[in-house]
């Protein structure tokens, strides 16, 4: 581990949410940076676990406040709309702005507008708005101002489609089914019957089927068309982790090793992407309060049907750890700092 | 199975809460009555689960419906404020009530403000209000109009103290503790943050320790003074079932065996009530989705000391079932009607 | 509920595993049928809960038993090679076998070794066999000496599938692909280190992707050749239940009411299919505890994608209920007796 | 975080048990060791989940690769009778020797015969063995040779227990009672229907009532005599973490705060304890994963009953954690080093 002659101050705007406090525990591991919580009047429920022994300084979550205290990053783990209140004033403040929230990720007003059912009140952010990434877009990333951080349903189904579709083995023509599979922290800590214990507990449902508003992030980065991919939606009965099973038929691809040595090839160099051999595939606890994306795959060759499987914890490699890869990109530090 | 000449209209307020939600489907099963949903202003959400294939009848939740349909009996699946406003007409209406709230258990108005930290709106009723635990009160509860269904917590701590507070056996300078645990449908359905999933599950904790409202019911029942019963409530990350774990010192009992002849006399005609060989214990299988309460205690001759477990439903002999075998009490039908 | 002159005399081998115990608990509450429990060497351990208040008959496992007490029906709840062993006598003493292994449900010795990948010890009563699918071969299953029942994946795929094959309005030039979950108890009782609480609670995973010997029964009642029909288990941590996420490519179907209106066509008078209006699709608490396999869907006309959903409770319509189901066939008792 | 000059090279028998993998991913963590897995004939299993990206050196679990290697510490994740036969070896190869199990924790061979129902081969050890309790034997610990990790349930009970012993407010004629829970890790990696998924999840039940062999640990730390200490063990449905609910009456105690202040004045430096507000409890979500024990309690004064609760994880200070620690005090390193 490195020593830091200098820690740099970050902030982080809903840390009484999941993807929030995950932020603080992972951040309390990193040895240069200082943490500073700010505080925002949406904000009211005491956080999900303790902070920790030190108690961590809190500001309010102003534009001002991230002046004075020359926060090098600010994190924001709100609510859309609030991102969107928030980021153009931090910005402005001279902070770096990691948005959690789908705020900034597609790629224009109109088609936010109609995946999220809003108008967007930021819109002038978005050609600045880099998607975050690291593994398609780090060299966007380590300049960029403002990051949209990637949904967690997505990140997965990027890693694992994204380079079949590059290499041009997937036959598009028979379409990309994903069908995934997440843990209950992804709909975020505020109450509601359908996060209820015993509306959830032993039981698994699908929600979402064929309109998730994750899909347009999907389509945007993984050049599929609307008809070429169909995404299911479904909730397991857990805190964390997404699994997702990837359906393709391939063409041009003779034999399992095949297959893998493309993802081989695209992830050689990747320290958050880990491949498996032909036939095993990835469970959520080899993910879980780690930064990994895990891929495996089966492949029956005679037929060309590939099953893929990518595994992530939707807190970590979902939210808030690939959100601090994103800082350690865009503060200049070890990609991997604060993380392994 | 009997057959019955003539069936019973009965109605249920709360049908989509969890107890009113396990009502209707186990009195689907029960030969001799016809079910009516009485529909209340408070209620909104969609019910946990399908009512069933054939759809069932609903009607407004009023004094003028229940007469109307000439219901016998109208269960009260409900909030106490909500009991306390309907039961007077729907008795006025010529219906028997059984409520599975809270407002008719104590024995007086004052009790009740202490406990619940309210007035009560129908203290009228509390005279005549019966206590609906049958395996003391079946002679009251069969000519009884209203049945107040006793708590979940105080149900087992009741069936598995009082046989031994009556035989003297118990002795109370040493007092008595009852540690108990509750599955999370005990909480009711409406969303908090204290029964969200990600709150709940893989987490265990106590609540309301020496000063849970069922408290008072244990002592009404149980002949101990406040000082001399101590109870700890705590929620298990699951759905359903009350384990309960009672420490006593005994006085007068020589060995295991003579603990439990108590039981055996107390309870040789009980349906509901099965006694477990001493050393051995109940757990949450033996009884979910039934109407018994299992009771096994494990004893140490040379110190007195008994370790009693309680175990029960808490939607079905701690709620719902109970209220079916006081109903079947009230309505002449074998107890065990509908319940086996 | 009817009234019966005679009761029939059941056997139930396999009582301490999941389905055998289902069993139990179901035929207890049957007005037609008196249980024995029929006592097997590799049988050991107690079973999953007490039995109830009144204890079973219990008869060695043998045909002189079945012989003596003429039972009218046996259920083999055991192991494949445990069936094999036990069903030629048992049909010899004069009961109708209803076996939930996988051993009877492939049409021939040589597709059972292919996929189970063993001798088949009995295989002269292949041909004899009747798949227990009533909704498919209610005629068959009246008279048969052996049933067949279902495996719990095929259950419910057969049931979302075949209609639509049958109504050929499925482009199976694009294939059919079932990505399947299911609980726990579908492994067995028997303790492995895969199905240990810490290795599946909090977990998901997938296994036997491509592979699964539920294929073959899939392939042989839905004309689906293999190269079609890509099926993934996968392993939810909790007990019970099985969803299916079922992905086609329509053809000559308009708009979702035309798919709908398939499935009322085919099931119109089943008592255990429940279809759900276009857009909706159910989850696990709807079948849980049922004997009913539900379905919905989603569709797109523009792409002609469906995405189907089907559920039910894997130890019930799945095994235990399902057996119940052929059994009234096969005694001549109405077909829901026992399990509405 | 400090920078250390040299890395002590430490080795794990064991790692693949919970234990121990819990073990190698918490000192994967800590920047002063190098990590040997010492692979042992009585380890079959896969590990429960990736160690990690790096892989990590194994040696056989040999007291000749222990010196050979140069181990500083051998961690025993193992069976009392494995770590019965490998300490002496160990020890004799220069080892420091923490040992996880439950060999080395009793004072003699007789009270180990006693709880442990056999032998004991390594006698001569146990007057040597300090038992690895830091907030009460640091001074022991940082010398010893042999360290005997406390038992997970004991480490809990004697931090919350023993400080009021002490204090002489505890009135020992009333006894001390702690109903224990626990997550099912404590219970190891072998398969048995006792840990199941299907037995334990929606369960909840006791075990080893008043007979647990834990019970030991706890009456030698205590200074509790055998009929004043009741203990009930208790299976929660999840993978990790204790909870105990502890009830004692006290003497010379007139409030809350003078409760606290004992526990205060005693863990003013502990950096593994965390005191809760008076009427404040801990549930296992503050201690999951983390190395604290965390303490609060409900005080009536007017009846001196005192609920006291106590919560850590089994897993960490209740086991891998908690030595660790032992490490620390043993090689010089901080004593929070790596559990931050």
């Amino acid at each position: 581990m490195n020593n830091y002659s200098k820690r740099a101050p970050v902030g982080i705007v809903g840390f009484r949410g999941y993807s929030g406090a995950e932020l603080v525990q992972l951040l309390k591991r990193h040895p240069a940076v200082d943490i500073f919580l700010l505080e925002h009047r949406s904000d009211s429920e005491a956080p999900p676990r303790p902070l920790g022994a030190q108690p961590l300084i809190t500001i309010p979550a102003t534009a001002a406040a991230v002046k004075q205290e020359g926060l090098a990053v600010v994190f924001l783990a709100t609510p859309a709309e609030v991102s969107m209140e928030l980021a153009p004033g931090f910005l402005e403040a001279g902070a770096k702005v990691i948005d959690i929230s789908g705020a900034f990720r597609l790629s224009d007003a109109g088609t936010y507008r109609r995946w999220y059912n809003a108008e967007h009140s930021a819109a002038q952010l978005l050609d600045e708005a880099v998607y975050g990434l690291p593994e398609f877009y780090r060299e966007k990333i380590v300049p960029a101002r403002l990051i949209a951080n990637p949904g967690c349903y997505p990140t997965a189904a990027n890693l694992a489609i994204r380079p079949l579709i590059e290499a041009e083995v997937v036959d598009r023509t028979r379409g990309v089914i994903c069908d995934a599979k997440s843990g209950v922290s992804g709909a975020g800590r505020k109450p509601s019957l359908k996060t209820s214990f015993c509306e959830v507990a032993e039981n698994f449902s699908a929600y979402s089927i064929m309109e998730h508003r994750h899909v347009a992030e999907v389509l945007q980065h993984s050049c599929l068309g609307e008809r070429e991919f169909t995404f299911t939606a479904q909730l397991i009965p857990i805190s964390r982790g997404i699994l997702e099973t990837i359906y393709i038929r391939t063409q041009r691809v003779e034999k399992a090793v095949d297959l893998l040595s493309i993802y081989e090839e695209r992830y050689a160099n990747e320290p958050f992407v880990r491949l498996y051999a032909p036939g095993k595939t990835p469970d959520l606890r080899a993910v879980q309060h780690t930064n990994f994306c895990d891929i495996g795959f089966v492949y029956d060759a005679a037929s060309q049907r590939a099953v893929i499987v990518a595994a992530e914890d939707n807190l970590v490699k979902g939210a808030a750890g690939q959100a601090i890869q994103n800082m350690n990109l865009a503060l200049g530090f070890p990609e991997t700092e604060g993380l392994l």
